[in-house]
């Protein structure tokens, strides 16, 4: 299934070619960005969290006001139906749900007929001595675009409004960096364009608290309450990026990266150590009973 | 032309009928909203002011680090092949442009084949004596959603992404306003949703300056331009809500809209007066003598 051209897309009921997968132009997922979606992790056939999933998605829903009738169950079967039409066991998947077709205004109607898309790609298998899917250790950068303010648009609702990221990372084109880091209009620092921030200092584990504009992270989460159970200490507040820059170790987290290392912040070197070398540990041995049904 | 299934539009090089137009859910102004657009006005077969159009559609491009290497010239030639190709003189027009598909990555590349869409949809005729397209006077609302700041997001650059302006709308469901009235962060009044505000105090024309994060709205830039060669007194600052609610007239402007009055602001009484209605008169002009050729 690596080959791009056999793959199979969901949309809007139907599984189709990928080449052929589209949505019309008048869809205000794409005049508008008006669409909710969330990247999920498949691992054995088993989507990963899903539960929380469902409800970071019927959140996002809840702040857009698209009241789109569709139940857990039938999202899940979507992504199942479009798992089992690729044969795809693990795999990257994002689903998205559209405000659909409603001409001429841009203030929405509260009857919506939503437009479901589900896109998989082919991942390696998770779980114990995995293989990572990043090439290596990210190096971060702070650039200047600021993070949208939750009274603008909440961090909470993952939608299909991306560009406030994007240009985060169109900033890293001159210094080569992997990863936008995002301050608050107040100057704190909030999240990555596409993940959550952790690092480590005085033995404690940190990561921006959810007052700020910061998404909740799935694997923010579980990275915290696997670091609770091991009685790590844990430290959710604002922080500054020269807290960031004196750290021990730090990493970044989403759905597919699972926990990736930090190598340098704005230049300044940081790496991983023995905190988030356990996390990680602790993770694949999480994911493997979690999704592939295997002890330890 | 204004049944909507034989109408046409332009995608991606082809004209298509409205029916089948779709771009590929790989596409990026459909997965992030990452797309530049512009809202226009035909007028006798004309586009209003074109050169202004594209000259912000340029800028937009500009702050998405967007280089589509197409021109002005290709992309007034997408329109007016629309345009033809519906049979339409008098039309509204959007033109967007995305970046394309570009698998894999939330970083844009440098590298862009970007996809062109024009939608049209007919309009009854402007200039000396028109009819408006609205349906009467704007009652506006002061909503909770506030403009999302430049420094996250440039007010400059119109793009895909509008669900700040979506959020502002859908507070409007309780009130059953036509508009909503956006604050920025520090409380100061911008911009509508999709329109820029203009009122009257001490006989001078009072608008939000482009300080804040207020769009430079063509229909503004005319407007302004109008009521200084008229002599009327201009005023481009920050306004706070009670300046507008105290008022002694109002109007939105926009592509579409013209000058649409306002009727109340957060329920106060306002209405129209002797200086919107000369303003209307000599916009009317303009785009008789601009777009029809036709004399006073």
């Amino acid at each position: 299934m690596s080959d791009e051209t056999a793959r199979s897309y969901y949309v809007d009921g139907d599984i189709v070619p990928a080449d052929e997968a589209s949505i019309p132009v008048t869809d205000r997922g794409f005049l508008y960005g008006d669409a909710a979606f969330e990247t999920l992790r498949a691992y054995g056939g088993d989507v990963f969290h899903w539960g929380a999933h469902a409800d970071r998605l019927a959140e996002t829903c809840d702040v857009l006001g698209m009241d789109h009738g569709l139940t857990d169950t039938e999202l899940r079967a979507c992504i199942d139906e479009t798992l089992a039409a690729n044969d795809l066991e693990d795999a990257y998947v994002r689903l998205s749900i559209t405000r659909g077709s409603q001409p001429g205004r841009l203030t929405p109607a509260e009857e919506v007929d939503p437009r479901v898309v589900v896109i998989v790609e082919p991942l390696p298998r998770g779980g114990r001595g995995s293989e990572p899917v990043w090439d290596g250790p990210a190096t971060v950068q702070t650039v200047r675009t600021r993070r949208i303010p939750d009274r603008a648009l909440p961090a909470r609702a993952k939608t299909h409004n991306y560009l406030n990221g994007i240009l985060a990372r169109t900033e890293l084109r001159v210094t080569g960096a992997d990863e936008a880091l995002m301050l608050d209009s107040e100057g704190y620092v909030t999240e990555g364009a596409t993940s959550n921030l952790f690092f480590v200092a005085d033995d404690a584990l940190c990561t921006p608290s959810l007052d700020g504009p910061v998404l909740p992270g799935i694997t923010r989460r579980v990275v915290l309450d696997l670091a609770r159970e091991e009685g790590i200490p844990v430290r959710e507040r604002r922080f500054t990026p020269d807290e960031v820059r004196d750290a021990n170790e730090a990493f970044l987290t989403n759905s597919t990266w699972e926990l990736r290392p930090v190598e340098t912040v704005d230049g300044i070197s940081i790496g991983d150590g023995p905190v988030t070398t356990l996390l990680s540990r602790l993770y694949d041995d999480y994911v493997e009973r979690q999704c592939y049904g295997t002890e330890a």
